[in-house]
C-alpha cells in the first residue's frame, strides 16, 4: 500500500533502490523458491525459455513471454503499427529459436489506450499475423483491455523442442568457437537514425531501420543449428553480445575471447559510424535488439556446421571468438591488445551501458 | 504511424470507434484467420483457455494469458502488493479451472514504474507465490521491464486437462441445470467499499474486500467437477454472470432462464445493499470479478454432482436456473415476472453495463 507520489524523498530512494539492484539482480531475487512442483521441470527462470516435460517422449515444451512497452521499447510515432505487431512476435520467436525449438502458438495480451483506433489495431495484427504465417505459428488466445496511459504488448509463445536438440545458455566448453548468425549493431543504428532523423543515404537508412523495426527471427535457423550436433550453448542477442555472452559464460562457468576484427558490421552501420561519428563497436556490443543467435560449437563440428548452414540458408555464420577457461570476457582489439569487458548491454532498470 | 495526441477531433473519433466496437467485437475481429497451422489445435480464441495437443495421449495442453493494468483493474493505493500478486495469478488459475484443467506453470511479465520499490515487488511476489504454492504451480519464467507510467502485470499459465474431461463454453443442452460455485457480487461490493471508503461493519467489510482483492481460484473444484461426468459446459465468472451466461448460450446455441431468487447473495452483500442503497442484483449480474465457476449439468447428474461436491469440499453448489431452447436469456424475478436480459457485465473498452 504505497503511493509514492507526493513524497519525493521516498520516491527517490525507491527509484535508486530498484535501479541499483538492476534487472538481473531482480531476476536473481524472484527466481529463488519459485518452483513448487519440481517434477517435469527441466529449466526454469534463467534461459531464453522455460523447458518442461509435456508427456511426449520425444519433445520438451518451451514457453517464453516478452513485453514491449510504449516509451520504453518503442515510441509510437517512430514505428508503424504493422511493424510493432511484427516485432512483438519476432522477439518471442527468437527466444524459442535460441533453445533450438519450433514455435507453435502465440498468446497476445494488449492494454490499449483510448487514443488507438481500430484501424491501428488491425494493422498491428496484420503485421503480427504476417510473421505468424511465415512460421506457421497460431495466435490461439489473448487478452485485450484498456490502458489509461501507454500501449502495452505482452506476448507468450508456446513451442516444442526435440529433447536431444535442446540448447541452453550453459554447456559451452573451453575451446568451443563462438558464432553469431548476422551482423550486429544494426538495430541500435536504426534506432539512432529514427530518434535523430538522420539523413543517411539509401539503402543504408532503410536497412538499419528495418533491422530495428522488423528484426529477423531466426526461427528456422535455431532448430537447424540445434539439430546439427556440436552446438554446445545458444542465446539470442537481445541486450547486445556485450551482455549476452556473459550469460553463456556465467552459466557455463567459462570465459570468452572476442576478436574485434571478426565482429560482423554491416556496410550500413559502418556508413552511419563514419557520417555521424557513432561508435560502431559500442553499438555492436551494447546496442541490443539484434536478435541474432549467439552460439558456441565444438571445434570438431564448426566447419561442417558452417557449410551445412550455408547450403541450407545461403548465408554465412560469423566466427567471432572462442570460449576460454579464464572466467573473463576479453575483447581483442584490431591491434592485438586485450581488454577485459564488463557486462554491458541494455538493463531495463538501470539504463546503464557499463562497457 | 499515428500519434493522435494534438489532434483532438481525430482522437475523439478513434475513441468512439473502438468503444463502439467493444471488447467482444474486437475479439471477433482478431480471431479471423489467426490459425496458420490447424493440426493439433482443439480450441483457439473463444474460450477461457486455448486447448491443444501436446503429444500426450491422455492430456490436452491449456494456455491462458490475462493482464491486470493499473488504473483499469486496480488502483495501487487500494490493494496491497501481496494481494495484487495473489489476484494476478488467481484470475489465470480460474481460467484453467473453467476448462476442467490443472494449472502447472506460470509466466509473469511486469512493466514496472520507477515509483515501485524492491520491497513492493518482493511483497507482490510473496502474494503470488503464496497462491502458487497452494496449487503446486511453478513460476517458470517471465519478463521484467520498466514502465514510464502505470504498473502492468500480464501472467500466462500453462496447464493440462484430461482429454475426456475438458469443458468448453459450448456443450450446454436445453434442460441442463445451471450452477455457480459461490455467492455473486461480493467482489463488486468490495470494490464499492474500497472506492467509497464505506464504513460497513465487520465481518462484512472484510469479507467483501477479501472477495475483491483475494478472489478464490476454484483450481481444485474445476477439475473435480469436470471429472464427475455430466458437466456439459463451464466458464469462470470474470465479467459477471449477466455477461458470462451469454457466452455459454451463444456458443451452445441455447437460451437460459435464471431465477432471481436463486442467485446466491452473501449476507455481507445484502448488508451493503441495505445500508448504502446498492442494487445487489445488478452487482451480482454485472459486477464481475467473482471468479466463481458457472456451469451446466445434465438433469440426470445434478443430484450426484451436488452431493459429491459437498462431500469433497464441504461447500454447496448453487442451482440458479436452467438451459432452454429459446435462444434468449430470461431473468425470472422473485414475483414470477420474466424479463429478457441483454448482455451486460464488464466490457473493457466500452465500460458499459447494458443490462
Amino acid at each position: 500500500m504505497r503511493g509514492s507520489e507526493g513524497n519525493e524523498f521516498i520516491e527517490k530512494w525507491y527509484v535508486m533502490n530498484l535501479q541499483q539492484l538492476g534487472e538481473f539482480g531482480f531476476i536473481d531475487r524472484i527466481k529463488t523458491n519459485s518452483i513448487f512442483r519440481p517434477q517435469g521441470v527441466i529449466k526454469g527462470i534463467d534461459d531464453d525459455c522455460a523447458v518442461f516435460e509435456i508427456g511426449d517422449a520425444e519433445h520438451y515444451g518451451l514457453l517464453t513471454i516478452d513485453a514491449l512497452v510504449e516509451g520504453v521499447h518503442f515510441i509510437r510515432d517512430l514505428i508503424s503499427p504493422a511493424d510493432l505487431g511484427y516485432k512483438s512476435l519476432a522477439v518471442n520467436l527468437s527466444d524459442i529459436a535460441a533453445m533450438g525449438g519450433q514455435p507453435l502458438d502465440a498468446y497476445v495480451s494488449l492494454a490499449i489506450p483510448s487514443s488507438l483506433s481500430v484501424e491501428y489495431l488491425d494493422e498491428f495484427y496484420a503485421g503480427l499475423y504476417d510473421l505468424a504465417d511465415r512460421h506457421n505459428v497460431n495466435v490461439l488466445g489473448g487478452d485485450t483491455t484498456r490502458s489509461k496511459g501507454d500501449f502495452f504488448v505482452a506476448i507468450a509463445v508456446f513451442g516444442q523442442v526435440k529433447k536431444s536438440n535442446v540448447c541452453y545458455r550453459h554447456g559451452a566448453k573451453p575451446g568451443d568457437l563462438i558464432f553469431v548468425t548476422g551482423t550486429l549493431g544494426d538495430s541500435a543504428g536504426g534506432l539512432e537514425v529514427l530518434l535523430n532523423t538522420l539523413n543517411l543515404q539509401e539503402p543504408y537508412r532503410s536497412q538499419l531501420v528495418a533491422a530495428h523495426v522488423r528484426p529477423k527471427a531466426f526461427a528456422a535457423e535455431g532448430p537447424f543449428l540445434a539439430a546439427c550436433g556440436g552446438v554446445t550453448s545458444m542465446i539470442d542477442v537481445s541486450d547486445g553480445i556485450g551482455s549476452d555472452i556473459f550469460h553463456i559464460c556465467r552459466q557455463s562457468h567459462v570465459g570468452a575471447k572476442i576478436r574485434q576484427q571478426n565482429i560482423p558490421l554491416s556496410e550500413a552501420l559502418l556508413h552511419l559510424g563514419q557520417k555521424y561519428a557513432r561508435d560502431t563497436l559500442d553499438l555492436a556490443l551494447n546496442g541490443g535488439e539484434d536478435y541474432r543467435l549467439l552460439f558456441t560449437v565444438t571445434p570438431e563440428r564448426n566447419k561442417a556446421i558452417e557449410e551445412s548452414y550455408r547450403d541450407r540458408f545461403g548465408e554465412s555464420l560469423f566466427l567471432i571468438g572462442e570460449i576460454s577457461d579464464s572466467g573473463k570476457v576479453i575483447l581483442v582489439s584490431d591491434d592485438g591488445q586485450e581488454k577485459i569487458l564488463q557486462q554491458g548491454g541494455w538493463d531495463h532498470f538501470s539504463r546503464k551501458s557499463t562497457s
